[in-house]
């Protein structure tokens, strides 16, 4: 029933505002490790019958565990669901982009009810667990994906080596095979023109930023995925503990140039969030770049304590409602751009407007 | 009182959408005819002595004339008013740009109470009599003016030639005196850019489009004032019935238009009023240009069905509401262009939402 539900509900447990710490600023935080069985090939060497196997010993590891919330995890493979399916997946945060365009019975899932824990299967590593929360709380994050981990290697074998750690199919993971990241809305810097030196400074720090579905995808509506570059050489809680510094930095200082945009320029600052709303409640067509703009600005309004009818949350969920897929599940049917576009306006007014 | 509830309201007689023909594109209609004063130089040569002579004759004309419409006309003069007011008027249309640059005691005002009937005293000529309707009514519009000309030709002597008609300080006006124009609302025939065309043909036709303040003033908002160029070698009824026609078969194309972009781009014209209409309800700063164009969609929303719990008097009102000397009245102080953008926004919602 959980994958069900992931499918079609649009809200998942990350989207959730209350529930987090820092939510002003912090959207989620994720935590996942890349792990390998010992001698069995790389997910990308694997045919249906060897892949098969990762997944029998995954879902074995699971089902067999005495950790409830390992046990309690539900799977799904890839061959059952269909493309579209894989796209909500995804759009929700729950796979990859990468890990969606396979349809193989030997790649899959598995997933708690709210999304919070995950387990890609056969996508880059044969592993990939994660932890996904609302706010900022990398923490917790790891504590969840740390606490997967023990358990399942209590009777997977993974693959390991006594100098190098973790081994993964992509050099840059090996070690813990850890990647740690915030998703951060930043609309005051990027008003301000601040960002750009900011995340220059943070290369240097081995961190990255990367845009709201993570490598190569573009920045749109002021959110950005400020994650870890370095999985070699630190611990994981070093990793998790410096991300953790520079992301406490950059909260703060979000949170002083919306305190003086607030102060010198609150027309400008109304007008702004006063148009993002006319705009979203109103418009009739609406293309994904210009919502998510326009939903930046609404949150904000809402952050600031300017709009108090409307529910961060529900401007989180509207982050994935609108994307393609969700739109199309909930059309129950394909649609091209404008038919799209058309669905999309319809949609923000539904959950902003919901009852 | 005429004079002050003009100054205060923002409403006049011509804004009544509901009381005139064809409101649905012809936002008003406007017959004013030049005369002089025999024997008496052309306002440009006047001083503030034979001015007041003017201005004398042409009051006394007034209130000893049987024609209650002529006596019942209030009179001000420019030394009376604050340049703010005579802005005011001006923005109302019921006095010329140009004349509200005077500040003398000899230029001045007579109207009645709904700024339908009025006279200007010694702007370009010594009277420019003046008849302002809603919607498509030339031929009432000359009634009315044909009237008071011809009570106060009982009175006055005007500068007449046999061969040229009335005299007049301008050699454009000659003859009749005669200017009628139509304010037209085209948002349908911008949209499918078929107005230069329409318009270039006008010229040759002896008539000429100017912008929502007459000469030399930029076309905003989709609003077109067309009006006769010759005023010479026609008869009064000629140019009103020429202009009669033209604009005639201009209002039956611009609803064509309007039928086929409704079968046709439904959703698009849905989306672009919605947003004009998010965005009017929703800005907390407004340019002039910016709320003439959206004012502009509002309008057809409304003309269309699509908008029904906005009134187009309102909009109508909104037009000139929206003005700098309205704007500074209705908040009681000097503003700059800032300041206004903000009032803007302020006084769109209270006139659109006004109960």
């Amino acid at each position: 029933m959980g994958i069900d539900s992931l499918l079609y509900s649009t809200h998942v447990g990350w989207m959730d505002s209350s529930a987090g710490p820092e939510t002003d600023v912090a959207i989620s935080s994720r935590v996942r490790l890349a792990r390998n069985l010992d001698a069995v090939p790389f997910p990308h060497l694997l045919n249906e019958q060897t892949g098969k196997k990762v997944i029998d010993l995954v879902k074995q590891a699971c089902s067999q565990s005495e950790y409830e919330p390992l046990r309690s995890l539900q799977g799904v493979t890839f061959d059952q669901l269909s493309e579209l399916d894989r796209q909500i997946l995804m759009e929700k945060h729950l796979i990859s982009p990468q890990h969606a365009h396979f349809n193989d019975s030997y790649r899959g899932l598995l997933v708690n009810e709210d999304g919070s824990r995950s387990i890609m299967i056969n996508e880059e590593d044969h592993l990939r667990i994660q932890g996904l929360l609302p706010g900022f709380d990398l923490e917790k994050c790891n504590d969840a994906v740390q606490m997967l981990d023990d358990e399942l290697e209590k009777v997977l074998t993974y693959a390991f080596d006594g100098y190098r750690g973790y081994l993964t199919a992509c050099p840059t993971n090996v070690g813990t095979g850890m990647r740690a990241s915030v998703m951060l809305h930043l609309p005051g810097m990027a008003m301000t023109a601040q960002t750009n030196r900011i995340f220059h400074n943070i290369g240097q720090l081995g961190m990255t930023v990367r845009g709201l579905y993570g490598e190569g995808t573009e920045i749109l509506g002021n959110f950005y995925q400020l994650s870890n570059q370095v999985t070699l050489g630190l611990s994981e809680e070093e990793i998790c503990h410096n991300l953790t510094l520079v992301t406490r930095q950059i909260i703060e200082q979000e949170r002083r140039v919306r305190d003086s945009l607030q102060k010198g320029m609150a027309y400008q600052l109304q007008d702004r969030i006063g148009r993002a709303y006319g705009l979203l409640s109103h418009a009739g067509i609406i293309s994904s770049n210009e919502a998510l703009t326009l939903l930046s600005d609404l949150r904000l309004g809402v952050d600031l304590g300017l709009i108090t009818h409307i529910q961060a949350t529900a401007i989180n969920e509207l982050i994935v409602a609108i994307r393609p897929a969700h739109l199309q599940k909930r059309a129950g049917q394909e649609m091209d751009a404008f038919q799209r576009d058309i669905k999309r306006a319809e949609v923000i007014k539904d959950i902003l407007f919901r009852k």
